[in-house]
């Protein structure tokens, strides 16, 4: 099966999801076809009892690759570029490819949390506080993880303050000049040199939300960057849009629930 | 340098650490030799600033190679069977790779933070609650991350209860009933078939302190399985021992901080 353009790949994910911007990224840049189901989020798709029977975290992105469902964007995006070797998105080097993986682990571990902080409060805040406490309940008894219920809860009645938003936005600002350093000890256009890796594509997503809420910022190395990844048909490809267009895109055009 | 048995490898660990002993398993499947720093976790030496030069999370374990400082246990390993290819030890095809990170990963994110909770109970209460609220503040002020400072406070003036520690034990005992799922649907004897992997390295650490909190209640498959992974020259080489054992000789063993 390995490398074969017959594999059967379908893909569960929200327009405006971080982490399935970062595998659509992935599957553009490899040319690789596969069935898209979007999923809205708003209504809460990802906690239901078909998609959890896939991902038992009730979490978006889901690969199903001839039907072995994969999870974690990370490891999903390794996954396809060892399944599907040409274009390579690693480098060669053993201690580069640490350097990509320990780079992909930042961004999930730091940056995924901090950019929920800005999203939840824009598309899940004014959904959400307008359940009763029953209501609530009903919510948070669908959600597998004590971590999602906790931040539903709070998301809930107690959002986010402009100060703690801010503080997840220096986060982000601290990435891009992370982004900048490593820009500058690069041989070539992206973070690991000549070669476009997953390390520049697990950072776009991230990107995106922090020129939107504070735009105009980006150091130039880091600027430059950022559009030569933006001109990439693989951006068109991978339909990243606005995050306000992709929330929208979200509730308008996801798929009926299986029967 | 890749694959060179000629690369200086520098090994700052700790004897007791989980993390740690993920990494000497695969430094000695792999047959490397390198030069083992063992760290004092009692004294602070991962808290003090030369190290956290080295890594500045301030967590063991840390491996130098060739003056280039890699953390992360889960990435170390897989660096080390990037750069030493010989013997593999992660599978060949794809999606089994796949399994392996994923796995890795849970046995980070989940059993981790499980198994914190016993041993520093066991080891670091005794030693941080005789600290003054002076003393305390002092010793957080040299943690470098806000997670770990919580866990400090939490540990020096509220300890986990009875029940909290029971609850992660539960995690563990989860954790072996996936191992001997694993193995009811393998083609051989390890994790994932004839070939040993980083499954089951970095499975080990967390059976043993299992086996000693809740003796005997491995099931079947997975004490077969256990009785191999000990009988292997890499446990010895390793210099595996009890937790009680390994918590002393890190502090009678530790390496004096340098000038």
């Amino acid at each position: 099966m390995t490398g074969s353009r017959q594999t059967s790949l379908t893909f569960y994910h929200a327009w405006s999801s971080s982490a399935s911007r970062k595998v659509r990224l992935c599957l553009a840049e490899k040319g690789l076809t596969y069935v898209g189901k979007a999923l809205d989020l708003g209504r809460f798709q990802h906690h239901s009892a078909w998609y959890k029977a896939l991902n038992p975290s009730g979490i978006v992105p889901c690969l199903l690759v001839d039907g072995l469902a994969l999870v974690e964007s990370n490891l999903i995006d390794e996954y396809l570029d060892e399944a599907f070797p040409e274009p390579a998105l690693m480098p060669d080097d053993p201690a580069a490819r640490y350097e990509v993986r320990r780079w992909s682990k930042y961004v999930d571990d730091v940056c995924l949390p901090a950019v929920q902080k800005p999203n939840w409060t824009r598309s899940m805040y004014p959904i959400a506080k307008l359940w009763s406490d029953a209501e609530l309940e009903q919510r948070l008894a669908a959600i597998p993880t004590q971590e999602r219920r906790d931040l539903w809860r709070r998301m809930a009645r107690n959002p986010f303050s402009e100060a703690e938003i801010d503080a997840a936005l220096d986060i982000l600002e601290d990435m891009t000049l992370r982004i900048e350093a490593y820009l500058e000890n690069s041989s070539g256009p992206w973070l690991f040199g000549h070669r476009l890796t997953l390390a520049d594509l697990h950072a776009a997503p991230y990107v995106i939300r922090f020129e939107e809420e504070r735009p105009g910022r980006l150091r130039p190395l880091t600027a430059r960057w950022w559009d030569a990844l933006r001109a990439r048909p693989s951006w068109s490809t991978a339909e990243i849009g606005s995050y306000e267009d992709d929330s929208a895109r979200t509730a308008a055009e996801a798929i009926k629930d299986p029967a």
